[in-house]
């Protein structure tokens, strides 16, 4: 994470001052600009050359949603930014991508920072790629690390000509993409609580140090995923008092509809916080009747031998006069009472519970 | 729970996009729409069909109750929402089965969410129930997953004629049937109050590791009460504040009332949290007090066994010139220190109360 | 407390809805009035019947107080009630004995809920009863569950003439009752320090399983005491703000005085739980100590008889031909031999202070 | 604690009521009232007695000064009080020792509570005096229960003619006060800093179990100091809005700056506390460590001896055939074997590094 | 620490009550003025003596920064806060060197306190140093405790001619310079990140006691930055509203920018420390899996050698009529019975995973 905060520190410097940097690395996927303009009648849909962007103008009566991708691509960014007017900061936030969840606004558009999650499974961790939209009065602009799919569902529906997208304003497409990032945190908190059961199954039943690990590593997603959806809350609450009146309001109620789930979603993550809290617990008292079932099975040894090596020295002593010594069963009589001290105390052991491996304490 | 969110997810998007959604599984049960209509002479009672509820009329100077079961009929519900203008999102509420509680309100109506519990003292666990309902000026639509019973007693004191209920409004009828839902919400907290004192109970004479599990799920209950009742709280403060008047004069103590009463509950479930937590550190202690009792076991064993071996290898030993070794008495001069310390040993272990397995400490 | 809680719930729905309900066993007290209207000059005191209740007028240019013990004869209330033009929820407050303290704002009256809090030192208990007081503009009815002898003082006060008090209005006996509730309030909060201050001597001085349980019980206790105070404190805000001028000028000065009392109880209150939590750290410091001076008793035992064991062990072996085996005094240099390595372990357990059974570490 | 509580409680009364009450115990001090006049030119500077107090007329265009030694004096308190109107409650509050730090306002004075501390750093605890304050428009009277010393350097200002302190008015004395009230503050906190910097090392050097009743001791006085210090930053909030003129605005950046300190107070407090549970956690497992070693102090010395006495045991069968028994070697052949195992094992010990008794795990 | 703030506090009186106050030792740097003057045309570079400052006008449309090296030559302060006017308090706030971030608003100019943090990697120890900022109309003064090169970036694009700084006013300057001073901030917060992240690795390898000491260290890394941060946010907050016009509204995004950098900053320190909280779970688990696998240890040599012990024992016993005694075989059918359990036992062992040193349970 260091390397990235420190080199996106660097990229904030160039919006404002237009110092030379050359892009870092060669970016990820080559950067591509894609274009949807659309009413309730008709839908174009085409990439865009950086020459086109910088002299496209929307057509009118049209909604028109412009994609991003590849942000580190900064000449394109440039032209994008220089295109729409955009302040300096918002290109840097774009550049910058490791922003947290805000909303700025400027008089021709409002700036929101947003993050997209995806869950490994296998390493029971998050990474995230950023999302900034610009959201002018007749345009919506995206903008994505890496093709992330995410928004294919809303392409899809624009596409298929769904009655309520196609007909509302760029507005009501801003809260449909926001939806759709919402749908994505709700598949990543299904699948940490998923995992999240099957670790307390596991811990019941056989606890493994592999458990605290994993314990340990969905703590740290949850603290992630808090530490993103916190800051979203904000921005939803700015938008439902729409001050700036960017949307209207028939999308308002949508956009509650959208701040309530992501108060479910805190509470959700909060009660898995809570849920990983209780497994630890679990966890440190297993290592604990560990210790105790070690200590028992020491004490069951010790007690089972130390009398009859007693007994043995006992009747291996040099005098001269012992009983039992010259007898001809002396040494089964001796074997005899080794054994029956040891039944003995293997019946109260049994009675004890104290034979059985599983921690019947 | 996951496995439902994703579904209802998907109902979601049907509202506001019309798409077609077949219905999950078949319903539950089979779903049924219940009407009563009363004033302070006259109570009809009766079911209705889908046709009958698109062009049912409220009899004027009436309250009318309609209930509807079986939520996940969709047609059904589509029927119902037509009829009485619902917007779509709300429409997306009732059937996504997985809301937090919570009040939107329209110009015609007021639009809650609440939760019905179901405590299983078995498992020591709760199922819920979402509660939907929408209260207009002259009627109150409730819809439920499935017959619950728990506003039976409410229609109950309706056809009894019960005097303040039949003369009052439907803003009282909605308070009826919230105060019953709060009713119920007690009766679970009193059941796990009292799985509570006898899991205190057991853990003080006879801590077992199911204690820890069952402290581990009670206080996962908790958690999901405290989720359910913390949003109900703002829910009657926003109607205690009545701003869009749907609430006499006259109701609006009775749901100060209420408020008052989901404050006693919170505040009785931190009590019980802290019970829990006060369990948990029991449990942990009674498991350091048993490592030390084994410890104390072994401790005992060794000193017991260990001089008697020492002196039986003593007079064990091969010198041709030993004490006592050619004496009669000599072996039971021997036996005779063997448990003179024994003794010692014992009576020092009795003054200092290490014997007993109760732990004194 | 679950029985007791879903009886008033019964009783809640009684004042609302007047249905029939037989009073829960005999009331514990036979319930009596208690009357006393005083102005600087005269003090009249006497008991009175539900009768003379209903058509008593308070005598002009007089103070009266009247006090009702034993809040479960229902009869007997209403006919208070009635008199006094209490609404119904006012009513099912003061039968619903589990209520937290709260203030409701009628016109023509306030209404009071405190709660009264017995100690009982032998179990580390709280019990407590719930104190209603609706005060009017020339009237203060005060309901007891049992007559508590809480009030004696003020009574006292009353008859002696004292000045201040005969003189003010009926505001400044409602303060004057409240402040002897604080009374008693900080008469329990001192017995509790005292308990705690005697258990962490105890604790430190040697500790027993009995002491857990004793830091678990003052902590329910000090919860308990919180939940009652925490919501007090809130009360006592509201009456200071005074929006409804039931309290003259004059005696707002002595309601935040009070208000001071709760903060500064509460701020005790957390002082004694830090307190709490810190013994409980010792006492499971305690409990790692033990294990380790077991452990190290068995070590020391060990160390001690284990090299003896051996020496006598290699001269016991049957070789037929071992040093000292035939010599005279043999024997008597093995013995020698393991009294020297004895000594010198005591010496070393001596120097590294391991033979103490205080916890030296 | 408690007696004093009760105690003063009972003085509470007299306050208001007029009860006689003798002064508890002789007056710890003889109760002393000292003057200071002064405007830039002049100052004067004389005892009191209870006559010339009540008679006392403050010069004009001077700043007073006025304080009070040894509150226990009733009769003189009383004097006082009456010379300047004080309100009954005001000398309650002077009376009652226990008080956290507040604000009254009444027309004539504003009344400030607070607290002034002493450190004992033998026993890591602190004691604490109540100082009150009134200050009028031309006067401040200052309360103790007894000499202190802490306003020693401001009267040594005074004295020297110090210019800003002489030339500004009787609210910049009160701000002076506070601030060397402040200054002492500051003096306890660096010294409970430099024990906890003393215990924690101690403690990684080598831990005992004083050190736990050290940091226990370390964390009551931090909570002690926390609520001094907590309801003094509202005190002097208040004092900053300056609601009633009581401050010239010259003085009122002085209060904000003192008002900066009490945060400053709190948070290197709150870093104090953390520290301590820091410490408590090191200790815990230093004990944890400490069980570690005398385990396997044990299990060194078991599996160094264990092995010699089997050996031994072999030889000391009496088997009529067995080698080397009749071999003149092989006594010592056995003891070779004996010490070759016991040196194997040392140096698997050492490379684990289980012979050293520090614990480096 | 203790000492400096006892220091800084006498140097507080000084600025209020010009005492003469020898500087504390001698200043560690030499104190000295340097000032830049810039527009967009020219930039004039300079040191100056005190003698200079004191006359020193600010050119006509000219920015001015002046920064000071060395606070604590106390006359030359003196000097410079003569000529720019500055309150005797703020030239106490730029003495008292261990002051928290805060923020004064005076007529002519804004004083902000902030810190600049050295971290050492070596100790893992942050130390910190003030640096006090007046923002006048047209002029900025800096003061630091010795020269940090903090700034040296923004003197670099000074001198560079970097557009938008020379073009802009002397509040981007400010704006500026707090930027990198938050450079700085981040570049601390990565150096304990990857600390933190080392030590991590370090503690699922291997862990040892100097691991719990670096938790203990780092932890008290991060509460110093978050004491230094959290009011820094108020005074960016503060600035941000602007209430005395020092800002432009052109520079105003930029604050914006930089206080959603301090939330970023917090919130980062919070997931670190929360990671910090798992760190000291996991080493107190990986100290009870030591003591477990002690304990097994001991429990594998005893369950080896005391069955082989008891049966030499047994053979060793003195009967005259014993099996096997004398038999030729005797002797290696006894190794043979020890053997054979002590295989069995081992095989047992393996197929438990007890055998192996790492922590599998």
């Amino acid at each position: 994470m260091s390397k990235r905060k420190h080199m996106h520190r660097k990229h904030r410097l160039l919006g404002t001052d237009n110092k030379v940097i050359t892009s870092p690395a060669s970016a990820e996927a080559t950067a591509c600009i894609h274009k949807m303009c659309y009413n309730a009648e008709e839908l174009v849909s085409q990439q865009l050359t950086m020459q086109e962007i910088t002299h496209w103008q929307a057509p009118p009566a049209h909604v028109a949603w412009i994609n991003v991708h590849g942000v580190l691509d900064i000449a394109l960014l440039q032209a994008v930014a220089k295109r729409f007017s955009l302040h300096p900061l918002v290109l840097d936030d774009i550049l910058n991508t490791e922003q947290r969840a805000k909303l700025d606004s400027y008089p021709e558009y409002l700036f929101l920072e947003t993050r997209l999650f995806y869950y490994d499974a296998e390493s029971l961790s998050v990474s995230s790629e950023q999302i900034s939209m610009a959201l002018g009065r007749e345009w919506l602009l995206t903008f994505q690390e890496r093709p992330s799919g995410s928004f294919e569902p809303v392409r899809e529906r624009l596409r298929q000509g769904q009655a309520l997208l196609r007909k509302s304003g760029v507005d009501y497409l801003c809260y449909a993409l926001l939806d759709s990032l919402m749908e994505r945190y709700f598949q990543v908190l299904e699948a940490i609580n998923e995992d999240a059961e099957r670790l307390e199954a596991h811990l019941l039943d056989n606890p493994s140090p592999e458990d605290l690990q994993n314990i340990h590593r969905l703590k740290h997603v949850s603290i992630e995923l808090r530490r993103a959806v916190w800051p979203l809350r904000e921005v939803l609450n700015s938008l439902i008092r729409n001050e700036h009146g960017f949307f209207s309001p028939q999308t308002v109620p949508y956009l509650r509809d959208l701040y309530d789930h992501t108060v479910h979603f805190t509470e959700s993550l909060e009660a898995i916080r809570d849920t990983l809290s209780g497994l630890m617990d679990i966890y440190m008292t297993s290592l604990s009747q560990r210790v105790n079932l070690e200590v028992r099975a020491l004490t069951v040894v010790a007690m089972l031998f130390m009398p009859a090596t007693l007994i043995a020295g006992i009747f291996g002593m040099n005098f001269s006069k012992m009983p039992w010594i010259d007898d001809t069963y002396g040494f089964w009589w001796a074997i005899l009472i080794m054994l029956t001290i040891a039944i003995a105390m293997l019946l109260v052991f049994w009675r004890r519970q104290w034979l059985s491996s599983r921690h019947q304490q």
